[in-house]
């Protein structure tokens, strides 16, 4: 008989309990911009990223040698190598290297999930990729968006519902769960014209504020890699190696 | 100058915390069925609903005469007079009476904003009556939906996008709170064919299976009446004993 996987989405970190499931691949969304920024860094050739949910953890990595990606309201940091946007991990800054990575809300869902079979990171830039291998494995899928000081966000649901759509067309897995259905119809609303619907979410204007909205474009582009960060203990690798010959296209 | 008056939309109980705004008209959304049930109730003559989240409260209050509301998946409670479907609230039942309804998501919901300017009690059946007592009072607007044990549903966040769709079509009203925006499309997705929409959520498939399910068509019934229950201490009352000659059209 068929396995039949669940498909679940969890709008905010704070309401995560209720969607606890150690069988499931769980994806863990930032869209602007952790997420984003971190499969950049790997896609430039990084080898490790240390996520840390303080800028006083940010501090004491950077003490010990670390190169430290920390800004807070788009100033970076004074101890800090430079910001959190994408753009700044460009390949002849990260390459070969172990990066540290100040995201609040981020590292909060990624460790959170740590006890689940897997914990993946996903943004729109590696979409396809994350769907293959939600679908090849074979377990659940649990979506937890990262969300903005616990609340709900609109850049991570239309992710959600992007993701949950490519997994669902294949039948071994099925949904009942509310935030999936709503992810999924507000992604069919947005998709259409997807940048036109970005323009008002609440991020786009916190991020313009503090003039950081230059990487909403590029966060918003499809599938521009087959990397899969993964967590392993409490840094992110490339999931492949973690699972030997697993991952799609590597 | 105008006074300008933000909209928000709270998906859980569990996420309050992030939106409590004591300016704000907060509007407790259990379309299915906690609210619909209680306006049915005044609807139909009761004097005042007193509100109890656990069955043990309840029961404390029908030792002491009050007639009770109260079921568990679908089975009436051996101590209480019925269940809480809306068709239990029957005229010859309630009129003229003070009643208590068992209901942990709304009663928690209920008491978590009453620090707020206003309390009231929405749903389709008082829709348009709610629209208008939130504009005539100019105050922000908060709609607290009960949800599903701290998680998201569906039912509520359509009636929130309802709700709010219609207070932003006045200029002192506006939003930059992304459940909002996400409420307003999902019902404006649904609004079409309302009832093959909510023929996928997953409470309709709770209610269905406990033979609870003959409600879900009466619960999505516009504006059956202007009377708007407000908490009063920690009780419920018609908004008019209140707010004198503010309630419309009464």
């Amino acid at each position: 008989m068929e396995k039949r996987n669940k498909v679940e989405v969890c709008f905010s970190p704070a309401i995560y309990s209720a969607f606890q499931n150690n069988d499931a691949v769980v994806v863990i969304v930032d869209i602007l911009r952790a997420t984003s920024a971190i499969i950049t860094a790997f896609m430039n050739g990084a080898d490790k990223i240390i996520p840390v949910a303080t800028l006083e953890e940010a501090r004491a990595y950077k003490e010990m040698g670390y190169m430290v990606a920390a800004e807070r309201d788009g100033i970076v940091r004074d101890f800090a190598d430079f910001g959190n946007s994408p753009f700044n991990f460009t390949a002849d800054r990260v390459r070969g290297k172990e990066i540290v990575y100040s995201t609040t809300n981020g590292t909060n869902s990624i460790m959170m999930a740590s006890s689940s079979f897997r914990v993946i990171i996903g943004a729109y830039l590696n979409l396809n990729s994350i769907a293959r291998y939600v679908i090849d494995k074979n377990h659940d899928l649990l979506v937890l968006c990262a969300g903005w000081k616990t609340k709900f966000n609109l850049e991570d649901t239309l992710f959600a519902g992007a993701l949950s759509g490519l997994v669902l067309k294949n039948s071994n897995f099925y949904t009942i769960c509310d935030s999936t259905l709503a992810s999924i119809d507000l992604w069919d609303t947005a998709r259409k014209d997807l940048m036109g619907y970005i323009n008002k979410v609440a991020q786009k204007h916190r991020l313009k504020k503090n003039k950081l909205d230059d990487v909403i474009e590029y966060c918003h582009t499809m599938d521009q890699t087959d990397i899969i960060p993964a967590l392993k203990e409490n840094y992110l690798v490339k999931l492949s190696e973690i699972e030997a010959s697993s991952q799609v296209g590597e």
